[in-house]
């Protein structure tokens, strides 16, 4: 992989709802990505811990991109499944994700995320998912009516 | 169920990352969740369909909410794990979620969550998910250090 | 679909590890495929329950024959990943397994299975899944050097 | 853990369904466990593969047993759910299946089984998934009146 292609991809990573989460990447290798997030208020759910769906999407937006390594600016990634596990409620104040493609398939590829609430420079690993994603060239995408 | 259980759960549901992300509650009943999305550029991802962790999280959430209908207001309920799986696209404009609870276990629950897409009326099935959720007692969920 | 397509399917589901562990198909329909099992000692687990590989297995491969109904002889089916939940133990001395196509896309499918122990005729749901499905044509399979 | 338990385990794993199929017992710890099979073709699925549903039955039972090794011999442990993703079609003559406790909760805990294909000494995994199990003690066991 280029260092110009990694370097677009931590750009292209916030956007849409990831920008409105407050995602933010920290590294990217081959095969690899890892974001961070500031817990604020807004992504608790009922009883103060971080909701459920701010940790998926996370951790589902972070495999997206592990996937993107893998692949050149012509291909699109989207997620086929995915199942994820929690652990314990995260607190934060600090959340990190850490992606890893574990199958790295031409059109499907296989994804774990692992997810820890971070507190005082200690690392609690909350949740841990795997994701199927399939890569898309270009004709396949344009032809793509709706299904995958 | 009371109604006023029922009442207090439709309020209850919009709050913290949930409210953040603009779900509404469209319907209610005994294990039964029903929840919109006005889709705005905000929940979009990088290709200009509504993000996959925007319908997990409207997918878990009703999901949670549904088992809260077949408790008393002293339990707790709190995602084990989940398994999505996304059929096509969802472009919007309106997103629909239905949750419906398919083994009401006194301690574990297993919910099915249905999202569709709705564009001029028709409903068209984006995604599936199956939920593990747990009910805590008062005495468990003050007790719990951390973990399920 | 054929009827003489149905009919083959129905004999070619029985052989294998399928054969070996007893499955008999009991109803076949375009995306439905409906199978049974009589319960012996050598389905069940450490505490006299049907292990739960038996019914993981039946499931997956009944699901996989509800996607053979979608294609033509060319095609073969693979399972890509699947998910199972297990509501309550399940004693037989029949088991029971319907599996029903619910996203039919031209290369990936998504299929439920309900298992259901059935005693004295009453029917009871065990365990649910969600099975994820590829459809290979002959030059992919041939190809197929080994990955999806 | 006492050698005793572990000893007593590596002899209670092979019984019921994994004995009809033909597991054996490689290595038990704290936490661990790791299972092989000799594939004969009762194992097959109808392309020649290993059967999704003997990776499966296998995956579950050696993630289980890895739970075992986690409690007195007082507690049962039954599978609540499980996901499982295959990545490319095992083809034997062996395979292994090595699982870790990732997450050793008091009553929920989580197990990830990897299984390998093995020719000629190569290891080749080909499956990967993830397992929710719960540890019931003998009260809760015995008033089990059929759900978790």
């Amino acid at each position: 992989m280029s260092t110009t292609w990694l370097e677009f991809l931590k750009k292209d990573f916030v956007q849409g709802f990831p920008a409105f989460c407050g995602f933010k990447v920290v590294r990217v290798d081959y095969c690899k990505f890892e974001t961070s997030l500031k817990v604020l208020k807004k992504h608790r759910q009922q009883d103060g811990f971080v909701h459920a769906g701010v940790i998926a999407t996370m951790a589902d937006h972070t495999s997206g991109y592990a996937c993107f390594t893998t692949v050149s600016e012509k291909f699109r990634i989207l997620t086929i499944e995915f199942k994820i596990n929690y652990f314990k409620p995260a607190k934060g104040p600090l959340i990190v994700c850490r992606s890893k493609v574990i199958q790295n398939g031409k059109k499907i590829k296989v994804v774990e995320s692992e997810v820890f609430s971070v507190s005082n420079g200690i690392e609690t690993l909350v949740s841990k998912g795997m994701f199927t994603q399939i890569a898309l060239a270009p004709d396949s995408f344009l032809k793509m009516t709706g299904e995958y």
